[in-house]
């Protein structure tokens, strides 16, 4: 019977992941290293035997734990938070995956390795663990630090990068090189993507959970959100991004739902046997002969991980106008690797790109930083003060310049006010033309389909061709007409803080007009230029195109009031659904 | 990409599972109906296209599913609840599963079935539905009614002579026979492997579960149920008996623990997650085609289960004392089968011993008296009004002189006291042997390995023997010497009641102490002599065992008080488990 086997399988793997992590609760470690352990202990490479019989089930259930992570991942993702964090954390977060890629990359060239396991080792230092430090910063009773804030402010940026770094090694791994046109390509319709998915999704998503909550039944929600899930998962593999990808991204889009508490505590004991499944998986690939042949490079590593956090981190929030204690807090608190590493390390093996000694060799490395995680975090403090005190003077003053020139640069007043408001009327812009573009996208992807189904009235191609090009643009045009409303009110704006009286004297009014209508006219027609050339297999001949253009007009003209009121009707949906979510996380 | 194939397996099963069953939860039908139907519709014997990729992986799961289900169905049961159901739940239910195992095998023969398959479909449709029952209840707002209580009270018996079912059925499709000793002999050792592993269980798994539950983790909680649950799975299926036991035995053992709430509340979405994927794999199963075939089966089977279930248990409430119309709907009431008959079904097919027409034949009774059930229980009351309009006089009023008999020789006042206390004494005493019985049984049957290792410093295999049934005595020696004094306290409360003054007139003493004396010596006699049967492999030489007796003897003597200690310390452990747990179970 092969489901004896397989309940065998975990038994063994629970009951010995549950002593480890007893064990390693006992002496203060963190479970997530007791797992490891554990599945180190019933591995194939230790004695007495082989306590798996199917290793190849334990890794597909693993892969559900890898889902379940991201996905409750992405739960505890908002967008309100993102926008909250801040300069510091996105620059620090930045500077952290810039310098550590690069790092990474250098230790794999310097011991000969290929380029491939060069770039992943690079990837798998370049983010933080989220479990290690949250669990540290609770045991260490400093959650609520402000030091603490700014970690967990780089963390949600690295998720959001660490997305693109998947996204980004899945398509050079297939492709096999890395050209710039081709990162901005992936890294642009990757944006696209996210915007479009998280806009219909939050539009969506939070609607149907609430109709099935109404049911007041446990069950249904689970398998009500285990199928959105799982079905989300599928969809974004089919457009060829990471299954990890679609299990963060659905996750932040259910955050955004007023059942999110209800969700996180269905779907908790669901991940925690799943992710001890993966963790255990982790441990079961650990050879102790390829670590001890690779200790040298688990030194290194090791090292470089400690000090290139460290210094990448300590720096990016120093920049953004930190004091230096709270830098050195920082950088010392995201000092270690983790589950992400772990995750880009298994890409690694399934895209068949890295040679085998890279996963153990991360796996090491992660284990001795998760080690030594709430010793640093400790350490930062006395180290500070040492810093500081052995700091030469005059350094010591440039310090002390650059943070008051920060803070004498940063808006103030009536135009931080501004700053905000132009701030906001441009991420609205990028979101409706980043939904037009979606549109145009779209119809040149299903062309082909569409087309078929047209063909039994229409025989043209060409006709074909400008009724699907018209379609999107009717179907975009709520969103152009809000995106070009938008850039009026911004270039009107602009106009009336850049030309002012005493510049334009008695033509200041007719200038500011000239402005306030030239302006999204140009960006306007630019967009266009744009939409054509993205949708350039669908464009009809030029005669059509003027015609659709002209229909285009007039509908627009004609229903100009309807328009703006589906558009508006649509926006405030996804504004009342973002400032829902918005109250229940206070946590 | 293999998981890739699993996730959209998973994916397909939980969408299409979320849709039926809120159009399902919509037109007021129970859940698990919907996910049969999903699994049909997504089945490979329904157009358009084979939609599950990887059915062995997802059957497995399924598996898990059963595993789950049952573990809860163990959380929820109680032994406290057991006792307290009394006479009409154990009546009833005693009649129905002997009634129905009877008329589904007549159906079968009837049909010109296979005797297995007869047999198996008289087990199929033996057992009610407890979720459909619980459901439809709580639907129609009469969870507390009387007659609801008594249904929960057969159905807790069910669950147990089910396990019982189980056991004998597996034993039977080995051996491909069925013998009266046969059967008393696997039901003798289920019952006791049953009490051992509580007992043992009881005094070990809630101390366990509660010194986990300290580190106040959710997460290593988990991790210790599940791992206690898959182990002990694993260790009933070593000792060849089914998983499904196993599963209840430990969910019945954690009933008992503190953390019982807790508990219930982590793994509930896990067998949520994984009994949708089982009910949707019984969905997978069906084949319109069979049911085409089987359509005069289906309907009398369906007739029989209504009727038979609605006349055995009617019958059974009715004779244990309860009134026309609450026997009427306690009847009515447990008019379906579910997902007991499903295990068995898969049983059947796990075993290799049933007809493939079994499993879809089973599904379609289920799904066909799961939609009437909510019918049938509003219809218990209209019909027993007409039915006692309906009835002659005579018959009636016989009906009511069997209530007053039954109400005239039920134990009342002083006797009732001695009737509860006679009945706790012999419980203690059939505890304790079994326990010391399973000390012998487990000696004989490691008799091999510890001979191996005996042999390294005692050469001859009658010493090694006379040593391991020492050892065996020896540990037996605390529940022998507690059996001794329950069964002396028993004699002296029988000698009290049996040997009144007005009998044995002055000899009166004298004869009470007699028997006093002679009734456990004689049972302990006896007890001895079971013991020698049970244990012949292992039994040594005369003269070694007339050793052995003496040593035991002079162990005893000196070591009484101590042994008692040892045996009271235990027992009270035990019983403030057992209290602990039952100021839990208000619910």
């Amino acid at each position: 019977m092969h489901a004896i086997a397989f309940i065998q399988d975990l038994a063994v793997i629970m009951l010995v992941a549950g002593m480890v992590t007893i064990l390693f609760h006992r002496f203060k470690q963190p479970v997530v290293l007791g797992y490891i352990v554990a599945g180190f202990i019933i591995g194939p490479h230790t004695p007495p035997f082989e306590l798996i019989h199917d290793e190849e089930t334990i890794k597909t259930l693993a892969e559900l734990g890898v889902i379940f992570l991201m996905f409750c991942l992405g739960l505890e993702f908002s967008l309100a938070k993102l926008f909250k964090v801040g300069a510091t954390a996105f620059i620090a977060a930045f500077l952290e995956i810039v310098l550590m890629i690069w790092i990474g990359y250098e230790i794999g060239s310097y011991f000969g390795w290929k380029t491939m396991d060069s770039l992943f080792l690079g990837a798998i230092l370049a983010i933080s663990s989220t479990t290690i430090i949250v669990k540290a910063l609770s045991d260490l009773k400093m959650k609520n630090e402000r030091f603490a804030q700014l970690i967990f402010g780089v963390l949600i940026v690295e998720d959001i990068l660490g997305i693109g770094i998947i996204a980004l090694l899945s398509g050079i791994a297939v492709s096999g090189s890395v050209e710039t046109g081709e990162v901005f390509a992936t890294v642009g319709k990757l944006t696209l993507f996210m915007i479009v998915a998280l806009v219909i999704g939050i539009l969506l998503v939070p609607r149907l959970l609430a109709y099935v909550a109404k049911f007041e039944s446990n069950e249904m929600l689970l398998v009500t959100v285990l199928g959105l899930c799982f079905g989300f998962c599928l969809l974004v593999v089919k457009l060829e991004y990471s299954m990890v990808l679609g299990a963060f991204l659905i996750g932040a889009i259910m955050a955004e739902s007023r059942q999110l508490m209800q969700i996180e505590r269905l779907i908790e004991p669901v991940r925690d046997m799943f992710s001890a499944i993966f963790f255990v998986a982790i441990g079961l690939l650990i050879d102790p002969k390829v670590l001890v042949e690779y200790a040298w490079p688990i030194v290194v590593i090791t090292l470089a991980v400690v000090l290139g956090k460290m210094v990448s981190c300590g720096l990016g929030a120093f920049i953004a106008g930190n004091d230096g204690r709270t830098s050195l807090r920082v950088g010392m608190g995201l000092s270690q690797i983790g589950e992400f590493s772990f995750i880009i390390a298994a890409l690694g093996i399934t895209l068949q790109v890295t040679s085998n000694f890279l996963y153990p060799v991360a796996v090491a490395v992660s284990a001795i930083t998760t080690l030594l995680t709430p010793y640093l975090i400790r350490a930062a403090d006395p180290l500070s003060i040492k810093l500081a005190k052995a700091m030469p003077r005059p350094l010591a003053r440039v310090f002390g310049y650059y943070g008051d020139w920060l803070r004498s640069i940063q808006p103030q007043g009536q135009s931080a006010v501004l700053a905000g408001m132009i701030r906001k009327i441009l991420l609205q812009v990028m979101v409706n033309l980043a939904l037009v573009v979606a549109i145009f996208l779209g119809s040149a992807y299903f062309a082909g389909t569409l087309a078929e189904y047209l063909s039994e009235w229409v025989a043209s191609p060409n006709l074909q061709k400008a009724l699907i090009w018209g379609g999107a643009l009717l179907l975009s045009l709520p969103f152009l007409i809000a995106a070009y409303r938008k850039l009026k009110a911004l270039s009107m704006l602009l106009a009336e803080m850049g030309v002012t009286p005493d510049k334009a004297g008695r033509h200041t009014e007719r200038v500011r007009k000239v402005i306030a209508e030239v302006i999204p006219l140009l960006s306007l027609l630019g967009i266009m230029l744009l939409l054509m050339a993205l949708s350039a297999s669908i464009l009809p001949t030029l005669e059509l195109l003027v015609l659709i253009a002209l229909l285009a007009a007039g509908v627009s003209a004609l229903l100009w009031r309807w328009l703006i009121r589906v558009h508006s009707r649509m926006q405030i949906a996804l504004m009342e659904t973002l400032e829902q979510s918005q109250d229940q996380h206070h946590r």
